[in-house]
């Protein structure tokens, strides 16, 4: 908490995110130091391997596996597995997919996928150990899984997500992130689209290429920028954007997969340094399936990261608003004083 | 997590809330049995008090007080505080409480009330432990300092909020609630009322009144109800609501107020037996100030109940949307099944 010594100069203010649609509170006066941020829960080496069903060698411990990457489901020496999840939220078995059970409009058969995307088969490796290109193969894997799972009409959404750390709720240490097919478009990414075609309805703009005019910069390579947004929901949330205007993350090609890789390698190390190794989600916000980019020259796909640094309370549980007590401009000062290159 | 000698036999549903205006997942292959939802952090026997700010004989330790009860400001055996927040997210001294910062519709000064409310003068007196009346002066302590923060135009809802427990977001605890009065109208509450506006402009009917005709029951007073939603966001989670249909909770007389303390006080207690006294928040979702009864015949203000039983992953943050493990059905048995009287 802050000792009135270190009393703030800045007043509180409310900002609108155009993208996310949202007011976020930021709040000085419940401000640390950004050495105060660095999380009390560091994620360490991985515990024993011994019984984890993500280690190459033990893929028959797993739920049935969908692919594999180098693409030969006999090869030992696999570098990436795309497999089912073993406790699946949604279920591919469903025998109706789009059927109403009882009150209409209120219950829907709980059809959709659930995968697991097993990032490495060594379990001590995270993805921030990885080369960038190793990463853009990752990404390439969340692609691939998409173009698959879209050619089911009933999938309106494709969420991907990786949990890193027993807080940022991931049940397994060994590196992996998961795709969830829904069978309904979420209320965050409806919420996103208003924002931005209103914002195009009055202006003919798509506001995050706007925004990428701002100065809240952290990196930027060939194809992708990293910023923290003007209005950011979390301390140190970080966009990273592609630079040229795309609704859909599944259209990335290899080129521009392997310069991702390298900037999310980038940000990821830079959170581990100046937050001390933080559990972090990072997830894919993309455009609903089934809709062709020609219809959708508002909608700006980018990858979110959110280290886990304080947990929510009855405040953003009641009302959906958020209290950031980081400035994104202190934010984007302390992730640029890192002096990491961009690897691939 | 479950093994496949409890395999579910429900399949995975979603679930609209007509009244929150969400979809949520039920996934019964996700789920344990209720048992293994018990709390793994107890909230035992409250620490020292020797350096505790909100003990009896400590008012001079914390930021200035706006009224107590009884409402004499020299009596030192006082009830309940309501005081000024020390590090407030949003300053009652910003100057211009509606002004824009910058760029226009992006930035508001971050004007704003942040009190708290300290609930007994003893340190180690829990919420739950106090009488039926007595927390329903609690309650009427928030509706007196409800009714003099809508005085100030600017202001356009307060949310109440109370976190118990440290992973449930508590910085103190010595028992207080928290009450955040804001100059926009939060996008939890926006939603909520679109929906329930849907629904009377289609039906003439208000969805929370037609929702207390449904089965979920837990119990039943005079004047509330308490019931686990059909389509519940999280795991054990409980709205207490009026019976008669009233749009604003700072409505409440001592009457009924000493009814809903009461319930409250059984509804703690059953989630503190049957889930080992786990960290929870509640909150007071109520419509928006400066909008009459009259304007807001959808509208119908209810006490939500949150256990603390498991954090939020990449899925939730990124989609906006929620996976229940606990169907309803299976949550009201767990919290039906427990033998305590309604005492006040």
């Amino acid at each position: 908490m802050a000792s009135p010594a270190q009393a703030p100069s800045r007043i509180p203010e409310l900002r609108h995110d155009p993208v996310t649609n949202r007011w976020v509170i930021f709040s000085p006066a419940r401000a640390k130091r950004p050495s105060d941020f660095k999380s009390k829960t560091p994620q360490s080496a991985n515990p024993s391997s011994e019984s984890c069903p993500f280690c190459g060698g033990r893929e028959h411990d797993c739920a049935p596996e969908i692919f594999r990457v180098p693409p030969d489901s006999a090869n030992p020496n696999w570098k990436i597995r795309v497999i089912e999840n073993l406790y699946p939220a949604l279920s591919r078995n469903v025998a109706v997919p789009d059927g109403e059970i009882g009150c209409p409009g209120r219950v829907l058969g709980g059809f959709g996928y659930h995968d697991v995307v097993i990032e490495t088969p060594i379990h001590s490796v995270q993805l921030c150990d990885m080369e960038g290109r190793e990463i853009g193969e990752v990404l390439l894997a969340y692609k691939l899984r998409i173009e698959q799972i879209m050619r089911c009409e009933f999938i309106k959404y494709v969420q991907v997500f990786k949990n890193h750390g027993a807080s940022a709720g991931a049940s397994f240490s060994h590196s992996h992130s998961q795709i969830l097919a829904l069978p309904i478009i979420p209320p965050s990414v409806s919420l996103r689209l208003e924002g931005s075609k209103e914002h195009f309805d009055k202006t003919g703009k798509c506001n995050l290429c706007e925004a990428l005019g701002e100065e809240l910069v952290i990196d930027k390579t060939a194809h992708f920028i990293s910023i923290v947004p003007f209005a950011a929901t979390y301390p140190f949330e970080i966009w990273i954007v592609p630079l040229d205007h795309c609704p859909h993350f599944h259209e990335l090609d290899h080129h521009r997969a392997v310069d991702l890789g390298g900037l999310l390698r980038l940000m990821l190390n830079k959170i581990s340094i100046q937050l001390n190794y933080p559990p972090f989600n990072f997830m894919i916000q993309t455009s609903p399936l089934q809709v062709k980019d020609s219809q959708l020259p508002y909608a700006h796909w980018y990858l979110q990261i959110v280290p886990q640094l304080s947990g929510l309370g009855g405040f953003e549980i009641g009302s959906g608003c958020y209290i950031n007590p980081v400035f994104p401009e202190d934010a984007v000062k302390v992730l640029r004083d890192v002096n990491l290159p961009v690897e691939q």
